[in-house]
């Protein structure tokens, strides 16, 4: 079965509000086995919107709206789907009662307005509001190419909350007895290799392949990798996505941290608190985004008691401890600061683990010795010490800091894994 | 001039990711005067993405499209869109050197697929990448239904770092010169007051308002205000500009931080280095995010020495010099601890300022007397002391971390201003 989302607004045009409905249904379309095909996105115009929803049907079996049920005059999804699917509006009493209760709950006077939202099409199936006063519906018709087959059309009103609630309670129900087969997938989540090398060495089980697929993504830094299938039940698909995720595990496993799209931060976190470990940052070119990112996952006080920002040499002297020898020989930025940083604090703090690092973030500071992009991470715990350096010679000021931050996370997971 | 958004990426229908491209675009078009009509997404399917293309163009002069300028198997966009619009692929040299020499930098080994990446359009316009490898284009052709006028389509990465570099860099400037009339704009940024409230005081500016527009937004628990002009010279539209922000001034004063789109990070860092200030910080429920906001600011190291990030009652004792006797009276999450903690980093590093959060963040550990959301922000500074209580009562870890780390700004701006 295959579905286009359409969403109907102009407030999205003027890029007034991010689309979350769209992400929503996709997630929980593909979860229900139907193929989401395209995302469509108009404004608050009737011939334009009528126009839409015709375009939105080519290749798919459903279409599902959101936005443009409410009360106000540039709300005309109702009327205009109604046009297109063939039918027309009448009063439902049942639906008029429904919203005259939930207007004396809130303690609010019916207007003629909300008396329209009780118009409906005479045929279709009512979805009930119970967060709001729109109710939602689904209409069918036959296909105009094929009029032995029918397609639908199902509204739902914009407000992530009504609709969320709306689709969880009525319209996934109604739509897992229109949909069929079971997708699943799992989403491996990489740090320490590039999308493009990614896909060489992967290149074995993606090439050719149609069931389950594998495809690869870039985003702030990471790679990751889908691998999805579909069949005719959930266990089939989950056991073709196991045996693929195994054939995938021998040709990168070491770059791999989570096989269900987790952030490095949310993974080391949980990690820690397994076995029971602590840990404690100090900090210089990243300025606290790895204890922001790690402080991000409720219940990490378990985990970690405290962050040292130590951006300039005598904080680093006064709150870690380092000797103004090692800054004065080696640097701020250097295999010996990073380590008596991650010494520092770790003394500090008494915590397990001590983490740190230094570097030239950029997009200036650098000099032909030391560029911008190098940074070293230091590293002690149980009487180890080791320290990676990272040497990338880029001018992105935000993509080493967030480079350097991710290979801390890194190098507690590679250590204690 | 009408423009419809196409995003390449099956990622997207399979709502892996949110498509913040099409918001960003979506603004930035509209305030160039170009009207966004229509956004669409479809997946890594070449007869579909051809297909989508062509849908495009209905109605529109310009087409931008984001996704699929990747080096993978399964980024197709170039190669259909210049099959589309009737060009073919040659190897554009200049292109392939720059390639080669980022791949130098990145010390990563050209691979057939970096090679593939200076295959262009023979006839397009080259927009170059200087936050990833793929270069992005704009490539035109006759109106299939008007031969006598031309459309465009515009390629750019699908990586929001990538696009937004690109658009700034080199899409924008290439549109200004394609739409017509001059546009100016302003982007007015508020901290205090929400969206609604700002609209209901602004209400007498926006009704009825053609030119210039004003136009409100809301983005990470922060509101702007959007004040463009449109008129036959860049001087008239400034004018119209200036003379609207003079009515808005009036009116949202006090909300106020900056008139041009700036973060509260970069406008109190510039503001602290240009009084010659100096601030330390100590964070408890934000967990390094003020510090690392800041430190996103090239530069800053001029007015920020130092950041801890005290996360246990411990921490807070050892580092700053937090009194026992406060923690056990009084609670982490209280005025007094504020206060100490503000003054106990300004006391350690010697700063002119200390600024400190705690609070709690949620989703769990609030109390009926202590809520989560419930925060306070100690601030002192030449002999000044004062707190700043939050109450949100909201549930949301990262809205209530991304609220207090904002008002430790507001309160520091506020102070020196």
């Amino acid at each position: 079965m295959r579905a286009a989302l359409l969403s109907v607004g102009t407030e999205l045009l003027f890029g007034q509000i991010t689309n979350t409905n769209t992400v929503y249904l996709s997630q929980k379309l593909n979860a229900l086995g139907i193929d989401v095909m395209y995302h469509y996105t108009v404004g608050d115009n009737p011939e334009r919107l009528a126009e839409m929803i015709e375009t939105s049907f080519k290749d798919c079996d459903i279409v599902l709206t959101t936005g443009g049920l409410g009360p106000t005059q540039d709300d005309m999804t109702k009327e205009i789907a109604c046009q297109v699917m063939g039918d027309e509006l009448v009063m439902h009493d049942d639906i008029l009662d429904y919203i005259r209760k939930r207007m004396l709950a809130y303690k609010a006077v019916m207007t003629d307005n909300n008396i329209k939202q009780a118009l409906l099409p005479s045929r279709c199936r009512v979805f009930f509001n119970d967060a709001g006063t729109a109710p939602g519906f689904a209409l069918d018709r036959a296909k105009p190419d094929c009029p032995g087959e029918r397609q639908w059309i199902a509204c739902m009103p914009g407000p992530p909350k009504e609709m969320t609630r709306m689709f969880e309670k009525s319209v996934q129900p109604w739509l897992e007895k229109l949909a069929e087969g079971c997708l699943f997938y799992r989403e491996i989540m990489t740090f320490g290799i590039g999308e493009s090398d990614l896909e060489t060495v992967l290149f074995p089980v993606i090439d050719g392949q149609t069931d389950p697929t594998v495809a690869t993504y870039a985003k702030d830094g990471q790679t990751s990798v889908r691998v999805a299938s579909k069949r005719a039940t959930k266990q089939e698909a989950e056991q073709a996505v196991a045996e693929m995720i195994g054939r995938i595990e021998e040709l990168i496993g070491q770059y791999i941290y989570s096989f269900d799209g987790e952030s490095y931060a949310k993974v080391v976190a949980e990690l820690l608190i397994k076995k029971g470990l602590t840990v404690s940052s100090a900090e210089s070119c990243t300025g606290g985004m790895f204890a922001a990112a790690l402080t991000d996952i409720p219940g990490v006080s378990e985990c970690f008691d405290r962050g040292l920002v130590t951006y300039s040499n005598r904080a680093k002297i006064e709150e870690l401890g380092v000797k103004p020898d090692t800054l004065e020989k080696y640097g701020a930025v250097s295999e010996e600061t990073a380590m008596e940083m991650a010494e520092g604090v770790m003394r500090a703090s008494g915590s397990d683990i001590g983490i740190s690092v230094t570097g030239i973030a950029g997009p200036d500071g650098g000099t032909e010795e030391k560029p911008v992009g190098l940074a070293y991470i230091g590293f002690v715990y149980n009487g180890k010490a080791e320290c990676r350096k990272i040497n990338r010679t880029l001018k992105d000021r935000n993509r080493n800091r967030n480079n350097a931050m991710l290979s801390m996370f890194d190098m507690i997971y590679k250590n204690i894994y």
